[in-house]
């Protein structure tokens, strides 16, 4: 009987730990696979041999369920790029020595674009070499910019995160008698959709507009125009609080954030961009002598697990159980994706596709999605996110934090 | 029979609301007041005969709890100081007008130290003039800096929020293979008890030690003695998370975040302090290049009732009600105080206290409390903060995101 090995790969979520559970949950339910592994890392992990043996840690289901909830990638992460052959035939080289060692037959890798690029580039390799080790990709990001599927599991709760507290520090702008601004920034660098999530902060019903703007990657930001919204909001609502994703750019393509604060490069080569929210606040206060806050939601968005999403988890658990079915039934090369059947009431199914033509496609916001003055979305997508969100998923405490899991001491 | 007023002022929480949940059900439990009124930002309200009449909108319990779980200031709030009366006695004038045309008998007044203040004013001008209205102060602040009182409603669900948030970066933290530096910001200008309850983030069961450096406004700062903490931390630990106060300065009491952005002063004359962390960021940067990321909690701590601590909710609520008994039975002029009798296990009783001891005194972090380095809490801080986190206060949510209650939208 051969065994697996599962890795996580790229930013962490709320519920990544989620989606490596269910493919532990499919591989201790399946008469097929034997071991499960978890390379350290992604797929440095593999090509060094830094295996873990899941399957002495989360041989009980109280272990697996204090995995579920635990934010952040168990395994630890990376943003190796796997080479093309060509260039770099040795890491292939490495990775099967590896999985040659520990009789792997089926590869698990839990993330986004990147790492489905890797999962494509290992299948085609294998065919090439005549392996028949199954490669199967895993969706994870909350960033919801991925091809074919219809969202990505990490997305729901990193909207909920966003959406609630949007809601929050909507209430807490309101209470003073003065005018205010309030621009937050949030996750995204190319695709709107966490931006476009903050939308579901508002309440017609208990009279919440806020926020009253909302600025997407995908529409170039005139800085200008941007000024003149926000003077004309604080003088209709008084207390105005906006959205913007970290990644509007002018027209140019130029990041709005570039010229507030030096860019810096991150250690994968990606600007690093904070500092959105932060510019446009200088940018206003030339024009209005009001108080004016930048927010970031920063890392907090996308590991705040005390707040996920109970859709997003469950679908994160059952994407992993059924990749490892997949990977049983002879799938290979392909990515698990989501087919919504209905919105009302929401309905989805499973399906494999082939990662292929997944891998290094970014899927933004359409631009009917987005209204004319390109300032807000439509409602068409506060429907299609709001399913998403539903239910809470709550992780246990212990004298009032939660009581999360970590690699470094699995044995308590 | 008398009615009464109620009044939120200074800085909203996530439980100020609870506070007057507890006033509104001890006014409805009692056979001596009728009415219950809500001022409008804070005594402004008062003076403006602003008043929102609570008895018609609160008649119903499910109301009342969704009250409770209600972030930032249901009646809206201030942070009017009430003047000498021998500098504005026509303001005095204009509050007694309110109380004798609404047959006003008591006045309970939920805020912080700036309330406290008013409240002891407005008792020493009913002295004066023989009037028999109670003042009584219902506290109430994140900062916990209120004298004699072993600790405020809010502190709670703020210390429960920085302990989880904190957690949850620290696992974010740590899931690349490279080092880096994350710098936590934490409201706080001159009491460090927010920053300290970061510690409450670690855990050495789960190998959880970080934050590893916690940085008080108690203690003057030095900044290139952080930053050679800094240092050695990433050398030892290679992914270094530290929490600081926005409020920490040098020895000569300049705050940091001066240096870094242009300090800015809110519209109540107060120093906005921000970018102490980015501050900081930016001097350790010219001495090691990693990844280095300023992370401020900004509002979030102060607004988040999505995860408010239920000791911290239920004490809101009998404070409520205490303050609403002790009226009745005669004190003025007081604050309602938590006595702790025990740690552990955690018992507390409720008293009153005369309001001018209390009124304008600020309680730090003692400094025995504070490590020799002034780079890190003893555990006595973390045994001292726990029991107020304690316990889970949900509120109810509505297709995915919490259903709050708000003043323009009171009936639905």
């Amino acid at each position: 009987m051969k065994n697996c090995i599962v890795a996580q790969s790229g930013g962490p979520t709320a519920v990544i730990n989620a989606s490596l559970a269910g493919v532990i949950r499919g591989v201790i339910a399946s008469q097929e696979i034997d071991k499960i592994y978890g390379a350290v890392h992604g797929i440095e992990g593999v090509v060094n041999d830094d295996l873990i043996d899941l399957s002495s840690i989360f041989y009980k289901d109280s272990r697996i369920n204090r995995l579920v909830h635990t934010p952040a990638s168990y395994l630890g992460t990376c943003r190796h790029r796997l080479p093309l052959e060509d260039d770099n035939a040795e890491v292939y080289e490495k990775i099967y020595k590896t999985f040659d060692k520990h009789n792997i037959g089926y590869f698990f890798y839990i993330g986004g674009n990147d790492s489905m690029d890797t999962v494509d580039k290992l299948n085609k390799y294998a065919q090439k070499i005549g392996s028949d080790i199954k490669f199967i990709g895993v969706p994870k990001t909350i960033d919801n910019d991925l091809a074919v599927t219809d969202h990505t599991p990490g997305f729901g709760s990193a909207a909920k995160y966003i959406a609630t507290s949007m809601r929050e520090i909507v209430l807490d702008s309101q209470v003073y008698d003065i005018p205010t601004l309030t621009i937050v920034e949030i996750m995204g660098r190319n695709a709107g959709w966490l931006t476009a999530a903050s939308a579901l902060a508002r309440s017609e019903r208990h009279k919440i507009c806020a926020p009253h703007y909302i600025y997407l990657p995908e529409v170039a930001m005139d800085v200008d125009k941007f000024v003149d919204d926000m003077v004309k909001a604080v003088k209709k609502h008084r207390n105005v609080v906006v959205a913007v994703s970290e990644g509007v750019k002018d027209k140019d393509g130029r990041y709005i954030c570039e010229g507030g604060t030096p860019g810096e490069t991150d250690a994968f080569g990606h600007t690093q961009l904070t500092g959105t929210a932060q510019a446009l606040a200088h940018e206003v206060r030339k024009k209005m002598d009001i108080k004016i806050r930048a927010i970031e939601f920063s890392l907090l968005q996308r590991s705040s697990a005390h707040i996920a999403s109970l859709t997003d988890v469950n679908e994160a658990i059952e994407i992993g159980e059924f990749a490892v079915s997949a990977a049983i039934d002879g799938a290979t090369g392909v990515m698990i994706i989501v087919k919504r059947l209905s919105t009302n009431p929401y309905i989805v199914e499973l399906c494999t596709f082939n990662v292929a033509e997944i891998a290094n496609v970014e899927r933004k916001v359409p631009l009917e999605w987005i209204t004319k003055d390109g300032n807000d979305v439509t409602n068409d997508v506060v429907e299609y996110i709001r399913p998403l969100l539903e239910g809470e998923s709550y992780p246990r405490f212990k004298h009032g934090v939660p009581h999360y899991i970590t690699r470094h001491a699995s044995n308590t």
